[in-house]
């Protein structure tokens, strides 16, 4: 007989800054009664990512606020335990984003089945999921690097990042990587090849940047925003694009930026060189997720494109490296293992 | 025996803030020797636009910028007086850039023959011309408005604005213009046929906008920048697309803005609200210059698309007009008138 509980976090408070472990709250309750076409799942690994800082206010983002109780929400990796639907059978794997809990209940028709024997399981939350189309859309569709021209990406060792770089460097562009600290800047390129990676944590951060771009900067991967934005502006070159995916260094802040007022400047700026700013979110884009399912598979395979992952065990300890994300703890794609595949 | 000489007006000082008559300097010059492939032109029309006032200055923009001493750069439709250029004859007009002055030399390479009898001359500075490309590519290339959706316009009785608004209104958009002052309201709702019109000088300028969009903004034609563009940020929709190819109420800046600063909150609303802002000049889009001349004039001839002119008479009087344009002054398109046709 199947579980008919889920342990769950929900948000408890809205975070002032940056989240606190009380913001979270841990509870058992019931999951409902499978209908005609559910399924229940026993989740496996949940993905955490900066965007679930923005549901967590009620700030305009591009999503609904969570409302205080709710599941923390995220994508999932899971196991079918009971099935209602003709389409999955137990034991199947499947790609939900069933949220921060142990256990739920899903229309199948919601689900989108993994097959374990093409790609590792935990690859459906990055490089073959959501951050790794991220990149994809963001450099088709919007970055467009050209073989030769500069490429400039933050958070660079992350999920989207690392694969921003790789993709850029597919096309012959020449990729400069920013992280946290001088272990993920030895990764950028000792393992993922990039041209050159700046620890944004150095006092002369800027003139290194400036040093590591010597033909200016053409388009900028925009997943940080803050200081390292600062530091991009005077580089940009005539024509630059910069696609706008995350603001992470922001995503706390809570204080109203002191002046002077940088938005005439940019604006001007946008102008006479000629820049393309554009925000957007991979679902933007979903008519492009078959061509990115194929290409990724066969770059993945090829040995094109890598990635690492950055696994938590347990779910209790979610809160808290989700806390460590914000603040660039991790190192790679930042997943929860809720339960052994 | 033609002339030998231009009287014309050049940079005498770099502008702080409002140019001034003191910035500019008349003076009488002797022309070069006509070579083989050069005709000497008699200046007709000047075109005055705000794009000027960044030659003026050494700060970046997108053109150099002018030396101290150098003849005022402009677009001028003129006649050929004296022919070396088997391509042109005397008594031919043509569109040259030949800058604040009464005569010329130049290679007839250079020069685009008009034909007097398919539009007036002087609309070959105008909506014929570079601020009516500009309007068009900024539309069909970045704006590009669909039936049902609000475009705003800003210095919308001005030739960009005016062209931007028609042209967007031929493609079944809701066009809220903004002017300044109650006669050119009047003009862009009674002979443009905009939906509304909105004078930029009200108290309650930002609230009148509001109303006048109650569906929210999709497409900002951006060309003045300053207090306009905080009133619109606020309203623009998710998806929203801002062509930037004018700042006009910036040009004359010359503090640094005082706090908070904006730009953040920017970067966010990009973000959230998948915002599309992209700088340009017409020239990035050379490349549709033979499609706008066939649709443009198809438009005039049909009268879905009308225009205004702005004329001043006389070469003396440039400067003053030109300090007035910044002001918004002028009503239609400003064009000096330096000699009869």
């Amino acid at each position: 007989m199947a579980t008919t509980t889920t342990r769950r976090i929900a948000l408890a408070a809205r975070p002032v800054g940056e989240p606190r472990a009380s913001d979270f709250r841990t509870e058992q309750t019931e999951l409902p009664a499978l209908r005609d076409g559910d399924v229940l799942l026993r989740i496996v690994y949940l993905s955490l990512d900066p965007y679930m800082r923005g549901r967590m206010s009620t700030a305009r983002s591009y999503a609904q606020p969570m409302e205080i109780g709710d599941t923390m929400v995220g994508g999932t990796v899971a196991q079918v335990v009971e099935s209602r639907a003709r389409s999955l059978a137990v034991g199947d794997y499947v790609l939900s984003y069933s949220g921060w809990q142990t256990h739920a209940v899903a229309p199948a028709r919601l689900l989108r089945k993994l097959d374990p024997r093409l790609a590792p399981l935990s690859t459906a939350l990055g490089v073959l999921g959501m951050p790794g189309f991220t990149a994809y859309v963001g450099l088709k569709e919007i970055g467009k690097p050209l073989a030769g021209e500069t490429l400039v990406v933050a958070a660079a060792s992350g999920p989207v990042g690392a694969t921003v770089g790789q993709l850029a460097k597919i096309r012959h562009a020449r990729i400069v990587g920013i992280a946290g600290g001088a272990e993920k800047c030895r990764y950028l390129v000792d393992e993922l090849n990039f041209d050159e990676a700046i620890d944004h944590r150095a006092a002369d951060f800027a003139a290194q940047l400036e040093d590591a771009c010597p033909r200016g900067i053409d388009v900028y991967f925009e997943n940080v925003g803050g200081a390292v934005w600062s530091a991009v502006l005077p580089l940009l070159n005539d024509f630059a694009r910069i696609p706008v995916c995350g603001l992470v260094a922001q995503y706390n802040a809570t204080d109203v930026p002191a002046g002077p007022d940088r938005m005439p400047g940019l604006m001007r700026e946008i102008l006479s060189r000629h820049l393309t700013l554009r925000g957007f979110i991979q679902s933007d884009f979903a008519h492009l997720q078959r061509d990115f399912e194929r290409e990724m598979s066969v770059w993945l395979q090829a040995g094109r494109i890598r990635y690492r992952e950055d696994i938590v065990d347990g779910l209790d300890h979610a809160p808290e490296a989700f806390i460590g994300l914000l603040r660039g703890k991790n190192f790679g794609k930042l997943i929860v293992r809720v339960a052994d595949e």
